[in-house]
Order: structure tokens, then sequence, then C-alpha cells
């Protein structure tokens, strides 16, 4: 028995799959050298109607039409060649073209072996996701988070996306009547999860500065009476980075404190890490107006007024991009020296999540697991969503994939910190807020404080609810925090609404603001003659 | 209670689901006309990084180079209109551009409707599938499988293939210790889904004419003994189209009379369809010199040899698809007029496997769970996949996507000609086989009765499983029948090896056949040599 059975569910160690077309032979057999292919059911690639797809790429998260040369963008030397460029375009952009059979591609792409062909990404694919692909995450895995484990001992599994992967990890892990630590607000579908393979929720303390209360786990575990609550928990879920909603990211002293918790009480970490990617200096009122949508890019030239922004993305250095891999928060892989972590990321944040593509990083005993559940279920991710992630990976490299990561995140930056700034002019005694370091989520805190669960209109339900309620009157739509809780309890005593910046324009984020104000000075007068 | 619930697993039941990010609002609040959206947690598309897809497409599924004026292809006023032909082209093949954002699009297309943009299937989307795609699937349904039950009462649900199809047919409806009638022989990943959610197999009889057998499955149901063996079997497993691995379809006749089967005794079925629209024409020798792989195209016409291939691709009329379509067995939805149907359909055989896109039609209770565990899961399959199928499907319409698979199956129909060819100069002594009608497979009998299984140098194992080995030394990979068994009894009691005809081009297939002729004289001489 390996040190990972313990963590294995019931409902994952009895599965079995050997495929049918798999013959064990005898080992006097002497194979054929040239053998031909009629047992498998694979259909002809000639039924494969698609002959080459070509892919426009822009290579700046930028919607507005530019009008820069394209070799500026690649004035430095050695940091990042992008093949192809098209020069006579409006925009900075990327012509990559895929074609069905190798031989050809061979030729277009001068051999680059790295290129992943329509016949195959077409064609019935790996159950752990394309080797081209799952090198490229091992890369990057290796890049941000470089396990501590032996390389031996750790690997990739392709998920078809974070949810997938968050689904592939409890079936993992978790058994019927399981206790699973959780943090006290957080992604709920996470929790409906657990609460589907028949786990139930522990809450813990998160804190404003970093999410998970370390003290709270602690007191959790060491106070658990296992005869009357059964068994110790043996999972703890997690978003330690850009924690949704809070947004805060736990630092490396935080997370070594947890880790040692975790490995004194025996308990695997399901870290939940969609959002890392989207990691933010602190906020300074000083770097921004709160008018101006014109803010800062790369944040250590904001102070510069005279760089228009195109010479700045022109102008993305190796330290840019060592600066910005500096603030993304590493994984407890990093950490981890027995394998205690399953690790979810995700290409929906920074790619897209239409694409429902994902990885899983964690110890080759789970990994095993994951993939033998992938073989009985989804099969595989879509062949060519992986297609077309892995060929634009290839054809950026790493530094080009973390340099697309940085400007998209710059994007999300400026918009956060106008988010904050319209938040800076609501009256600071009814709403302020967490600053969040990470992710696409602000979480507002109402200061509706004596009464935390009232009657409005007649109706009881939690304040942040009426205060949902009057925002779709005024024409904002917000996420109570207390639906995003892991008790009843915590429900009612939610104190935040989560707003995100990711998606609506500066100008929409002030008007949405500037109602929101109005939503909670409703409130505020709803609850004052409540409590005459 | 609703009728399905007796059939809806406990699994299924527990579950349920309900996003944070949706609020029950009292009938009171007055909605703004024109809100603005930060609650939810869609990532902005400017960090999608492609602006545009262009998609070359074949209209023939024909590897060879062509020099046919595209125009002559669409002679035909009336039938099927392709957009956008490029005709300098030495291929018949069409380009389908596919746009970021809608407003660009509407010009691109003329208002077509049904076209998904990148925007569109980049972002997350619908987890019963995207709109438009289900509304090409439920055509496609109605045209060749017009559901009996009324419009209201059946649904549709996009999948992540055929393979989460099972999965998720299973998991509805399968509790651990249910007893599941399955065919003797049959794709058995969906065996080892069934055990492992602890569902026990129980074997129902093939014939070589139409598969599952009427009287073995009546006299299994009539004899069940609750008292000995648990609760009677309430599902039923089933490939009715071209069963994999026999290659016989169920006429209507004998579907008819297993739903009765069924109907009287409360059990569903999962229908798993995943090769009905390869249907052929009965296999007639004269059409065949088995030597030529010139051989009929749409077969009414394979006698007329003056009629070269290309002007035979050109003159598809509706008559043509109408007799193909004719051929195409009726799903048990034709029958069903209570509700016992999960049709698990997929888009692997006749477009891509690789894309993971297929879809399942059954009663809206059964669609409702389905749908509820895919939130939990999956979320949604692959935007991209949806956004192929579903622009190239609107792009040809209903009847042009007919016309695709027509021209397919007619090249696996010269396959399967070809191979049976082939076969037909063995010694019929040793070596027959069953005719498919349906599919990508030839189940091929050994007639090596004597022993059903026996000892070859010095293992024992079936003798099919040797003649696999024996296989592997001549260099034609084949599959062990009794590899697809659904019991140790039948393992051992295989009378079959599978064969297909789908992969290998004809003049490799009639290589792999002498090489199996020469396996199965060893096999038969290994034989004699024991029974001395």
């Amino acid at each position: 028995m390996s040190f990972h059975d313990k963590f294995i569910s019931d409902r994952s160690k009895a599965r079995s799959h050997s495929h049918f077309t798999l013959n064990q032979t005898a080992k006097t057999t002497k194979p054929h050298s040239n053998p031909i292919f009629i047992s498998g059911g694979l259909p002809n690639p000639i039924g494969f109607p698609i002959d080459e797809i070509t892919v426009n790429l822009t290579t700046s998260p930028n919607p507005r039409p530019r009008f820069v040369p394209a070799a500026t963008l690649f004035s430095k030397p050695g940091l990042v060649e992008f093949p192809d460029i098209t020069e006579n375009s409006t925009r900075l952009s990327q012509n990559l073209k895929i074609l069905k059979f190798a031989e050809s591609l061979e030729t277009a792409t001068n051999g680059n072996g790295g290129q992943l062909t329509l016949e195959r990404s077409l064609q019935y694919g790996e159950q752990d996701g394309h080797p081209q692909l799952k090198k490229f995450v091992t890369a990057l895995t290796k890049r941000l988070h470089p396990p501590k484990l032996d390389e031996k001992d750790w690997n990739v599994i392709i998920t078809n996306g974070g949810g997938d992967g968050i689904h592939k990890a409890v079936d993992l892990l978790i058994n019927p009547g399981d206790h699973v630590l959780v943090e006290e607000y957080c992604f709920s579908p996470s929790f409906d999860n657990i609460k589907s393979v028949g786990g139930i929720l522990v809450p813990i303390k998160l804190d404003y500065d970093e999410g998970l209360d370390v003290t709270g786990l602690k007191r959790i575990l060491e106070n658990w009476d296992e005869a009357k609550q059964g068994p110790k928990p043996r999972v703890l879920y997690s978003v330690p980075s850009g924690q949704n909603p809070y947004g805060v990211s736990q630092s490396l002293e935080r997370r070594k404190a947890i880790y040692a918790v975790l490995k004194e009480h025996g308990i695997v970490i399901i870290e939940d890490d969609p959002y890392g990617a989207l990691a933010y200096e602190s906020y300074n009122k000083k770097f921004t107006n709160g008018n101006s949508s014109k803010s800062l890019n790369t944040p250590e030239k904001a102070h510069d007024e005279s760089v228009d922004s195109e010479a700045r993305e022109s102008d993305i250095s190796k330290a840019d991009i060592d600066h910005y891999t500096s603030l993304i928060a590493p994984s407890y892989l990093t950490i981890d020296d027995v394998g205690l972590v399953v690790r979810i990321d995700t290409f929906s944040k920074v790619f897209s999540p239409g694409l429902r593509l994902g990885w899983i990083v964690s110890h080759v005993n789970f990994i095993e697991k994951l993939s033998l559940y992938t073989s009985l279920s989804t099969r595989a991710a879509s062949g060519v969503s992986q297609l077309l992630i892995n060929n634009i990976a290839h054809s950026w490299g790493l530094e080009g994939w973390l340099r697309w990561c940085l400007l998209l995140r710059n994007q999300y930056l400026e918009r956060r910190n106008h988010l904050l700034a319209q938040l800076d002019k609501l009256d600071q005694s009814k709403i302020t807020y967490i600053t969040p370091v990470c992710g696409m989520f602000v979480s507002a805190l109402v200061h509706f404080d004596k009464i935390a669960s009232s009657s409005f209109n007649g109706v009881t339900l939690p304040y942040q609810s009426r205060l949902v309620e009057l925002g779709i009157e005024e024409g904002v739509l917000i996420v109570s925090g207390s639906n995003m809780a892991a008790s009843e309890e915590l429900r009612q005593t939610a104190k935040f609404i989560r707003l995100t910046f990711a998606y609506e324009d500066p100008d929409l984020l002030d008007e949405a603001i500037k109602r929101l104000g109005k939503a909670v000075d409703r409130l505020f007068e709803e609850g004052e003659i409540k409590q005459k």
C-alpha cells in the first residue's frame, strides 16, 4: 500500500479499465516489424472535413486598433520571438497556419516538433492530453511553481477545464460522510461538488490580509473529537491566490505555516488556482486619480506620463517579466515534499474559458487515478482546444506566453485601480473594501454591523441580499456574499458583496459604482427606519 | 414523484447546484432597464487572443487531389447550397470565416443567425450546449429519428463526446448493486463504466442477423428471482445499430418487440448509437470482384462502370439522400411513447472524435438531471469544438450535412466490400464472417469449434487470444473477441475476432487479410498438433 492509498476514495479505488484493443502477449511473441492496423476503432482521417485552419492572433490584449509597426514590438533581441508577424495589419497580429497532415506542416514550420496537426487533434487523443501540450504545462509549472518533489514523483494531466479538475479531484479524495476543510466563503460550485459526493463542509476562518487563517485551522483540527464528529478531515479545499471572493493571496510564509499543519495532521490540499497569473501590486492611491482610465501599464513606469501605452508594450523586458512572475504567489507544490498537493490550474482566465481546458499537477499516484477516471468519463479534452493552446504556446514560447499574461494582467490591473478609486469616493462609513492583489474580484464590506440579518419590505433576508435587490433596481448587478457561504450561519452573517472589475469597460465601472452608492444609501435609509 | 423518479439513481437525486451569481428577488423588485454587470466571473474578451479563424473545408471525403470545377458539384438547383466555394483550389473546398465579434460576422454572413462568434465560443457557455448547436442536433434528430414523445416532453443536451454521454447516462440510472442488461459482447469500456458505479452485468444473447435476442431477453426477465437475485434489472445498455463488434443492426420489427418487453418490465434503454450514420446495403458479391478498389459509390449506380467517381459525387440527388437515410435504422425514440430511452449520439464517426462532442436525446426529466451533473462536472463542452461543428453545419444546412455523411459512408462502404471480398478468398472451413450492415467493424468467425480454450506454447488462453498473438507475429493487428465479453464464461467461449475496415487504405487491407490467413493457418496447425 502506497502512502497515497489512504487518501484515495473507495469510489476511485474500485475503478478498473483495460481497453479491449490492448492485448497481453506471451514473451515469446516476435512482433512483425511492419504491422497493419485493423484492430482499433479510429475513424479514417478522410472523414475529417477540415483541411487547414488559419488563426489570426493578436499578440497584445488591447481592443483598440493600433498603428505601431510590428517590428518595434520585438526590438529587444534575445527576449521573445514571434514568427510570421503580419506587418500590414492595423493591429499587432500574427497568422498561425494549422495543416491537416504533418508532412506539410514540417515544411511550414521549419520542423517545429511542438506543433499539433489537424489529423492528430481531430483524431482520438491520449486521455492525459497530447504530449506536446503536457510538455508546455510542465515547463510553465516548473517556471512559476517548481515542485519540490523529485521529477519522477509528480506529473500533469490535461483536464476539460478547472471545473472538471475540481470534480475529478473531489471524486479522487472524498468518501461519503467525510469532513472536508474549506474556506468560510468561497466559489460555491466547489462546495456543491464536495457535497455531491457526500462530503461535509467544515468552514475555516478567512482574514482580510492573506485569507485562510492558520490559527482557525489548527483550532479545528486540535479540538476534533473523533468519537463525536467522526474521522478527522483529510482534505482541505483552498483558493490560495486571489481567493474568491476576497481577492487576497496567501504569502509564502502563510503557506509554509498551513502546510506544516496539513503535514502534521495528514491532510491533502486541493489547491484551486484559476487566478494566480492575474497578480497585482498593492493598490496605491497615488498611482491613480480615479477619473482617468489612462493609468499605469507596467507599474514601475506608471509615474512616467511621457511614455505612451504603445511604447510601454513594445518595451516589455526580461526584467519586467521577472518582476511580474515574482508577484505570482508560489504554489504549495514548491513546499510539498511528500505529495500532499493536488493543484488545479486552467487556461480560462488568461486565454479563454470556452476552450474548457486546464490541467492538474500532483503526485504520480494521484495522477494515475485521475487518468483512470478520465478514461471512463470524459476520455480526453477537446483536441481542437488543445491544438489552439498548444500551437500558440509553442509559437510564442514560454517567455512569450508570460509576456501575454503580463499584458493581460496590466489591463486588469488598470481596471482594478479604477474600480477601487471609484469605491474610495463612496461614503467610507457605509462601505469600504478588501484590497485585492490577485484575480478579478473586489469584496466590498458594507458596514451595516448592527443588524446582520433583518426584515426589508416584510421579507427577512441578510442585508447583502437586500442590497443585491436594491442594486437590481438601481441597475448594478452584484453578488451577495451570503450566496458564497459554507454554512447557514455564515450565510446569515456575511459582511460583504462581491464586485468584478474584469468585464465592463472603465466608464461603465464608474457608473456602476455610482449606482452602487445609491443602493447603499437606500439600504441604510431602510435600515434606519427599521431600527427606530 | 414523476414517472422517471424511480429510474434515477440515488447519486443523481442527491445532487443540487445553484450558482451564487443567481439571486431570488422579491416580486416587488423593479429591475433597472439597463443594468451594469459587475457580478459574474466572465473574463474580458480582450483576453481572448484570437481575432479570426479561417477554416478551409473539404466538401467531399476524398483524400486525392481532384480537378473538377466546383460549380458542377452544385448543378442541381434547390438541393444543397454551399456558400463561398473556392473555385481555384485543386480540391473541392470552402472557406469558412469565423470572426471574434458579432457585428462584423453579421455583415460577413448576411445575417445568418445560426453562426457562433469567437467571442461567444471562447467565453463560458451554457451547460447544455450553445443554443444554435442544440437547434441543429434537434433538427437532425427529427429528420432521422423523429421522437414519438410530445415535443415538450423531450430535449437534447450537448455532451463532451459519446464516452462522456455513456458515463453520464450510467451515472443517471444505476445504483450500486443494480443488475444491468447488456449485450453479451460489446464495447467493453461501457461495461467498465457500469461496473465503476457498482452495476452488475447481465449478458443477453446476440444473434448474427440483428443482434440483441428477444427470446433471450424475455427468458432472463421472466425467470428473474428477486428473492435470490435481488431487484429485477431496470436498465438495458445496447448498441442497436452497427452493433460493436458484430456490425449488425436491429430492424424496426426487432426494436418494437424489444421495446414491448422493456415497457412490460419497466426498463430504460441506454441506446448507444455512434455508428448509425455509417449504414450500408447488404453485401452482394456480384458488386465487387475483390481486387479493385474502384467499386461502387452510390450503390444503385454501382453497376454503371461508365460513371466515374467525380461525376457520381456531383450527381448526389435528393433521392440519393433519401435512399441513404432509409438505410439508417430508426432509434427507439421513434417507438417510445412514455420516455424510456436515453439516446447517446456523437460527432466522432462522421466528423471528428478529437472534438469530444456529442449529444443525448431523452425525456426532459432525464435531461434535467444530466444537465445538473454537467454543471457540477464538465460544465460544458469545448466552445471551439461546438463552434466548428455548428458553423459548418449551419453553412451546409441539414441536407448538406446528410450529403457529407452519405459521401463518407460511401468511402467506408467501398472499404467494407473490399475487406469482405478478401475474406471470401480465405479457407471458408476455417474462417467466415458476420456481414456488417453498419459501422466500422467485421466480426470474423474462426471455426475452431472443438476446443474453445486451449493451450498454445504452454499457455492456456482462448484461441482468439492465440490468434491475436499469431497476428502480431504475421503483422496484422486484430481484436480478440474474448476481450469484449460481458462475463468470464463468454470470454472463454468467444468465437470471433474483430477487424476494422475504416482506417487502412484498400491495398493495405489486402495485405492485412493475406497475413490474417497465414495466422489462421498457423493456429489450425498448432491446434491439430495439440489434438493428436
